[in-house]
């Protein structure tokens, strides 16, 4: 067999990326659980017509065939799932019967995409998402509260080394009312033309406005205009949509109630994690989707990466008849951001296995008091490997320093016959008995730290 | 959208299930860090051709197609995995210039067979999955150590209420010197028919040695005798073997080493966890797989489903050119235990959520210091969330009964304003500090239980 080459697309990371991988997971999963989030899982696949009914078709759903199917059976029009929103939505379904409302569940899973893959984007990745699904109605406070446990991770994961996160906040009944008032009835086109403002420019996107939703000039200007209010808090945000709004002649009960949303909610997020959250009118992606507030996450200093943990409020994803299941959520670009950590050279893993010691073995005879004392270790906690060979010392010690193991542990090394333990580090050696003896707490396992 | 229906061959558990399938995965991967073994994934597409290049066919392989591509593309030709022993062969050729040889590795990740799905047989399933794998050579040590950090885990597993396992065993190189000495040079045929003995019984597989291994009726006979060889330690599989094989005409220099090997492997492992390994000659599955140890494990009380953790040693799986990375591995069939566990109600979840307390809201108003409340125990490490509406206390108490969450936290409820909490389990109210309060270490996050 040849040597095999990577396929692009599929990130794989050698065993010290997946510590800080595994890091970053764990990290997410204590902050959903500790606010009680229920951790579920769905299958990978879904009925293809699932899939596309809100038209992703953009997403390139990877249709699944069986090898030897010689006819259509109970898995034809299977698709891999493209993100977890659409399967949520499914299960809260499916199982409604048996959930109690309000809903509130993370996930964190592996979806795909046939993309082009390129910088941050792939075909196969790690999603971590967060929603809370009511039976009928979803009060606004759960808005806010997706937002912290979001705002809540990010902070978690900076002591890992990664940069701060900034959640920008928008709100489609503010948007649409705003461009309604401006007498511009087809907001889903507007929206689609601001969000591409970051990419075009402000001229292009006037242009669009006017060939695709319709828009005179003077329109397309307040369009650009309202895109450009930004604001770190629900005052300064009043303030800025009642000067644009009066001067276009947009009246405060049009947009009121909108504003008052977004302004709250920015406000509220900030008062429990002070200055995390902005409101940015010009987020815009994905606000056909949605019905409440729109969020996307930007990583400081890598703008670049684009939004890095995105959703939003939908009042109209998962419903059956007349019975609806508002939600609200965000979604975590994990394989996005561990890319980055990684590409980078952000963080990295303080070692590449879990072993704090390697317990040396004098001669394969005594192997066996060397497997005592790493079964000793590792019931009191402590991960262990007992070397492979019983080697010259000075290459047991090497094996451990390839690894990153910090210490060697050497079986009656001490002049009474008493077991000796090595920071090879410090070249440090001193007596110790398995049943007592313990690494320094940030030795024990492996951690992702800043580079 | 109606309400969707199950899709047979792919469990999905309920938020109490997934707490026992989450209790097992992080079981296993506690157990496998303690014994050093690195964490890695792989991605979950492989080449066909690589899937396909031991004449796999029988795992019903699923293809992906992308469902907008117009030509072949850079993923064609790209199916699921079916194992993880495949995908983590070709990792190790990949990455073999950054790996530190033996490379000891555990790998949880769902796999896909396109199957007809039966009891305890999916289309998606988690397998959990360790290996270890050296560099040109593999010291017989590390088939004891799978073998021991397999029964550690089952051990481990029986804390959340799963029966106890067994780990049968048999040696390649044993058996095919048993049979090449009672003159049957077909081994691989002889061991596809003593594979069917428990399902088609004795007469039945004489009559399949004679067809299709060329066995005359006594070397048929002897066969099934030898297969029924089963023995708890060394000296007594030693005595088993000799006694048969004397009779049968086969020398101990033909089959000395293979029973020493496996006696060895035996003894070893039951030395360091007591009882839990037995040589066991029929089993064969596999067998044409792996060059050395053989291992199947079952559940007591359980035996209808199969074997539960399988595998064993492999020389030529990963190989480059002259280069072989000879290995030994087993592999969990997580999904298969979970399912068992859950249907048959051996083990379920102590609540639903993973919070242990529910902070009441006395008014909308008053929300915030709910909030407080709630941020400072998520400070202390207590999962909790706060009540969704500031409904009656009564209806606030019943929202938490109804998800197993065990306390509910009244804020100001005492005399003298202080908070209170009561455990609506027996109806205790006592005042309480969020920044002292702790409920009992086993309320403390949600737990998978025997049932």
């Amino acid at each position: 067999m040849a040597r095999p080459t990577p396929l692009s697309g599929f990130p794989e990371w050698l065993p010290e990326g997946r510590v800080v991988e595994q890091a970053v997971l764990d990290t997410l999963r204590r902050v959903f659980e500790l606010h009680g989030f229920a951790g579920i899982e769905t299958r990978a696949v879904e009925p293809l017509d699932q899939l596309l009914r809100k038209g992703e078709t953009s997403k390139e759903v990877y249709v699944l065939r069986r090898l030897q199917a010689e006819e259509e059976g109970s898995d034809a029009g299977l698709g891999l799932h493209f993100d977890l929103t659409v399967p949520f939505a499914r299960y809260v379904l499916e199982h409604a019967g048996k959930l109690h409302f309000p809903f509130r569940r993370y996930q964190i899973q592996k979806v795909w995409r046939g993309e082009r893959p390129q910088d941050g984007r792939f075909r196969e990745f790690y999603q971590a998402d967060i929603d809370v699904v009511g039976d009928g109605e979803l009060a606004f406070h759960h808005e806010v509260e997706v937002a912290v446990v979001v705002a809540e991770g990010f902070a978690a994961l900076r002591e890992l080394g990664v940069p701060p996160a900034r959640l920008l906040v928008n709100d489609r009944v503010l948007v649409e009312a705003l461009y309604r008032g401006l007498g511009l009835d087809d907001v889903e086109a507007v929206l689609r033309c601001i969000d591409k403002l970051a990419k075009i420019g402000p001229e292009a996107t006037a242009e669009l406005l006017r060939t695709e939703a319709g828009a005179s000039q003077e329109q397309a200007a307040a369009c650009l205009e309202l895109a450009g209010i930004a604001a770190d808090d629900g005052a300064a945000l009043l303030a800025r949509v009642r000067e644009v709004a009066s001067a276009r002649g947009v009246a405060e009960e049009v947009w009121g109630a909108g504003a008052e949303r977004l302004a709250r909610l920015v406000d509220e997020v900030n008062a429990r994690v002070p200055g995390v959250a902005s409101a940015d009118l010009a987020i815009a992606r994905g606000l056909d989707y949605y019905t409440g507030s729109v969020f996307e996450t930007v990583l400081e200093g890598h703008e670049d990466l684009g939004s890095i943990c995105s959703g939003g409020r939908y009042d109209a994803l998962a419903s059956a008849g007349s019975h609806t299941y508002p939600g609200v959520g965000l979604s975590f670009g994990v394989s996005r951001i561990v890319s980055r950590l990684l590409g980078a050279g952000l963080v990295g893993a303080t070692r590449a296995v879990p072993s704090a010691v390697l317990v040396a073995v004098t001669d394969e005879e005594s192997r066996a008091a060397s497997e005592a004392v790493a079964a000793t270790l590792r019931t009191r906690g402590v991960p262990c490997e007992v070397a492979p060979s019983a080697a010259k010392f000075g290459k047991q010690i090497r094996h451990a320093d390839r690894r990153g193991i910090p210490f060697v542990w050497f079986c009656g090394a001490g002049e009474d016959g008493t077991d000796q333990v090595k920071d090879i580090r410090s070249g440090e050696q001193v007596t110790a008995d398995a049943a007592e003896w313990l690494p320094p707490a940030e030795d024990l396992w492996p951690r992702a730290v800043r580079t």
